[in-house]
């Protein structure tokens, strides 16, 4: 695309790569469950993790992930995904708004009902990750980052090894976007929980940690998350209930740890 | 909040400031229509602005706009707001998903939804805000901003004026409720559309340029969106239908504009 670039020399018309945004209705057994905006690829792993790290497959097994067109529109089947379980996971029903809104009126609802949905980390697999480790994490994704390179507007989700090596990224232009396709791949793998042997136990996001992509780590396994900036006091209080290790700010040699409390 | 810092001097415990995120319900004339994962603070603006941008209101008055507990649950009745219309408004129906899922399954779909919603800019208020100026405005947004600084985690939106100075900011952990908390507090002071006499007639967004960012703008009547980093495609498809300006990646007196096509 042809935008104006205006600098102290005054303005000229050069080309600009923008990163693409489109819809995405996610199904599930062929009922619709959400619509996000997202940056097209890795259509099939955002569905399956959407649906994963939001509780809806409630442990049913995905059968098959596929486009599914209305077939009336062209150009646009290509935005329809079904998830599909045979009819296992349960008929998600309608509501209002976004995911969250199951999670009743305060943060601590949310964190409860959290709690009934998911267990803690085992407590043999947390904290394997060092924490010298974890400050390393952060130039290793930045070198992995091939989209946000060019256009600067997408964020990523790197999953890492016990050694801070990035193994699996994906950018979206929807942080949240960016940590399902990551968490969709590795369940599409069979190789979550994420804590499991051969699995990437860490998590890194490009940006700041809120509630919900600390539910999400969880949901998937990981031990730990490592955040570009800061986390919201809810996400520390979600880390903390899940015992994973949570660290933000990591800027050189510095990071902060939220949670556990007490290394 | 008490973490753990470490640097190449060691760990030690530090007391760190963190930003609330807690959720909140939105309801229009008592019928439920979003819940969102906001920071708490200036809650009817962003209940009223949410109403306003989302289309849902069709240009009924804000009658009111007030918390509303269930009465049984203490300490949340600060996390349900009403807006009310007398019942002006349609009452929302229920739908799956974020409130994008009205928008159909591609780009142009949801950009051809916005222009049967909303008229283009009238010509006569289009690009009133000099270049020179929408390149001042981030340095400007960045001195009001009173959160960010304590906490590194929170979004900002701020409405300045045709000379660039910044007259309304809100932040937010949520991008999209920090705009809808500027558009709010405008429309319950009479103050919408933005490009009328005597209104903040730019916007500034502290990241990204996203479709929804965008489309929100454009129904409070924004002429000029500056945002931090870069826009998405189809943010800057939507600018040029609006006919509003979109500058971004303002850096010093440098500064991208990808809307309108040419200036």
């Amino acid at each position: 695309m042809l935008i104006t670039r205006r600098d102290g020399a005054g303005a000229r018309r050069v080309p600009d790569e923008l990163i693409v945004e489109e819809p995405m209705e996610i199904r599930l057994d062929d009922v619709v469950v959400t619509t996000t905006m997202r940056t097209p690829g890795h259509d099939f792993e955002l569905a399956a993790g959407f649906c994963f790290t939001e509780g809806l497959l409630e442990g049913a097994p995905v059968t098959a992930v596929r486009y599914c067109g209305s077939g009336s529109a062209v150009g646009t089947e290509f935005n329809v995904v079904t998830v599909e379980t045979g009819g296992v996971a349960s008929v998600p029903t309608a509501r209002l708004g976004p995911t969250t809104s199951s999670c009743g009126l305060c943060g601590t609802a949310s964190l409860d009902d959290l709690r009934r949905r998911l267990d803690p980390l085992p407590p043999d697999v947390r904290g394997t990750i060092p924490l010298d480790v974890l400050a390393t994490v952060p130039e290793g994704a930045r070198e992995a980052q091939g989209l946000f390179a060019r256009t600067g507007a997408v964020h990523a989700a790197v999953a890492f090894t016990a050694d801070g090596e990035p193994t699996l990224i994906r950018e979206d232009i929807g942080r949240h976007n960016a940590v399902d396709k990551v968490i969709g791949r590795l369940l599409l793998d069979g190789r979550l929980p994420a804590w499991q042997d051969g699995s990437p136990p860490g998590l890194f996001i490009s940006g700041r940690a809120s509630f919900e992509l600390v539910q999400k780590a969880w949901a998937a396994g990981f031990t730990a998350v490592v955040a570009v900036s800061a986390p919201s006091a809810l996400a520390v209080s979600t880390a903390r209930a899940a015992g994973l290790t949570l660290a933000g700010f990591v800027r050189g040699d510095k990071v902060n740890i939220y949670a556990p409390e007490r290394l």
